[in-house]
């Protein structure tokens, strides 16, 4: 299947009453610390705290009336589960949601208060697929893959979409990757609605598997995974990976010193909350400066997450 | 003198072309465990990221030329340093800035990153007045008070004026207490442009002079000072006290576990950086809900510099 510009539009409409259209902020000081001018689209902002509604959201519209009635599975300890939780209540179907039995408990407390019933298993993929599979095989229910789905990811497409049409003739947009989704998305709104647009990804030191797919010309794994962006340690699908491979100008990877940076920036300047993943693209941009000096650049601040927790071990 | 509504007007005039309109946000979340429907003025987004650039600002382009071009002196290690640094330079004139020894370093560098002279002193009032005395003597520079100033207390109170413009018929407005200026302009700009809207303060129990200053109607220290509130440790001023004492409805005080547990809220809700300071607004509504209960309230966020490293201690 290839997603069409008309798909993202038709994808758009569809989501448009149940997110919020995110506000577009900037920063003089990190415009003069970075010396490119940047728009950061903020997902952090959206339902859910991250933009992973768009895509859950968009997939649980598009499931017809009778394949969506006896529910929607998946598994995820992120913001997926909160999305396709917070999808399937707001089309009054069940959501049953795999989450591994070392989940924080605030995560699955947020997934609870969609109202969606979790299935906990054995922190590791095998134990999620297995899981899942039961719950699949015992409800009847639809799976939704967090971002390896065309309509996952033509819903992630609709960020840039919007970013686009508030700020047009951007040179450049930056998004993290993690499974892809939201990668591919963004790819595929800069090639149809702005197309001078160049898309670069960051992606983590610490889950450096998407410059190393694209190097070799084919899916592959980090060679190791330790990074604080839990956002970003999935390997990219062989749904993303084909967009990614086509379009992306270049992966650029950063450390988790580097992230830190970047999240004290954006918290002590911009008085936001962004999680460690959603600040991978800014990190590249200010570990890149001569890349984009002077240009107009998109920068997809993708959720908000954060255990506030951790904030003591990291700053 | 008496602070009249043309006062206000021609300050907000004034200022306007150098501060932001800042945003109010909302949260349905926060409106569900309140019961209240609040409007948040986001004076966290403000230039230096609080509302005393407001005050600031005017006080100093209300000084005649004559007056300021031998600089601006005052004494602050908060974000009135900031605010004198910034309008100063604005201006063009000097800025002279004595801050305690032990203020933190990034406080220290924001100051000087505007351009001021700083003076430390030892950090106490006595060893503050009295370098300050010497700065002004030996430089000629104008002295412009945190709070107990009326042209100071007229920039605070354009605020409050901005967001019931955007708001109207508010039933309430919510403003934090510590020196009396931003709570005094509250008052004045709720009298003079929403006659209706009933203003509170919210004050810390670790610096409770407020409440009982209006309770023995006259000016008090706090009975102990003690709280994570830093903003909020002033004694209210004689400008600034017969305005609190002449409009207030009560003066609500809360505990820093409450200023905790509402910066948790807004971390966490509404992916915001406020300062323990800015959120005690809310955790007075939180814990007095029945006062508010479904009522319009407008929430004064009154600042967002944090020093990233004691959120490890709060969270």
């Amino acid at each position: 299947m290839e997603i069409t510009k008309q798909h993202i539009e038709e994808a758009h409409k569809r989501i448009k009453p149940f997110i919020h259209k995110t506000p577009v902020l900037t920063s003089k000081t990190i415009d003069q610390i970075s010396g490119a001018e940047i728009f950061f689209k903020c997902e952090n902002f959206q339902k859910i705290g991250a933009f992973k509604i768009r895509g859950g959201m968009n997939a649980v519209l598009s499931l017809p009336e009778e394949k969506r009635k006896k529910g929607i599975a998946t598994h995820s300890s992120g913001n997926h589960a909160q999305a396709i939780a917070f999808a399937a209540r707001e089309v009054g179907v069940k959501a049953y949601i795999v989450m591994p039995d070392n989940s924080p408990n605030v995560k699955v407390d947020a997934v609870k208060g969609y109202g969606a019933e979790i299935f906990f298993c054995e922190p590791n993929q095998q134990a999620r697929e297995k899981t899942l599979q039961d719950v699949v095989d015992k409800t009847g229910a639809e799976f939704i893959h967090p971002y390896n789905n065309y309509e996952v990811i033509t819903g992630q497409a609709t960020c840039a979409k919007e970013l686009i049409e508030e700020i047009p003739s951007l040179d450049f947009i930056l998004a993290p990757v993690g499974g892809g989704g939201l990668l591919s998305g963004t790819l595929l709104s800069a090639h149809y609605f702005s197309h001078s647009t160049i898309v670069y990804a960051g992606e983590p030191e610490g889950a450096a598997d998407a410059i190393l797919s694209i190097k070799n010309g084919k899916i592959e794994k980090a060679p190791f995974v330790k990074t604080i962006a839990d956002g970003l340690l999935t390997t990219l699908g062989d749904k993303t990976f084909p967009i990614i491979q086509q379009y992306v100008k270049d992966i650029l990877t950063v450390s988790d010193e580097e992230i830190i940076a970047a999240m004290r920036l954006v918290y002590e300047r911009m008085k936001l909350v962004v999680e460690p993943s959603g600040v991978v693209p800014l990190a590249a941009l200010l570990k890149n400066k001569t890349l984009f000096a002077g240009k107009k650049v998109g920068i997809i601040f993708s959720g908000g997450n954060v255990e506030l927790k951790k904030l003591g071990e990291w700053f």
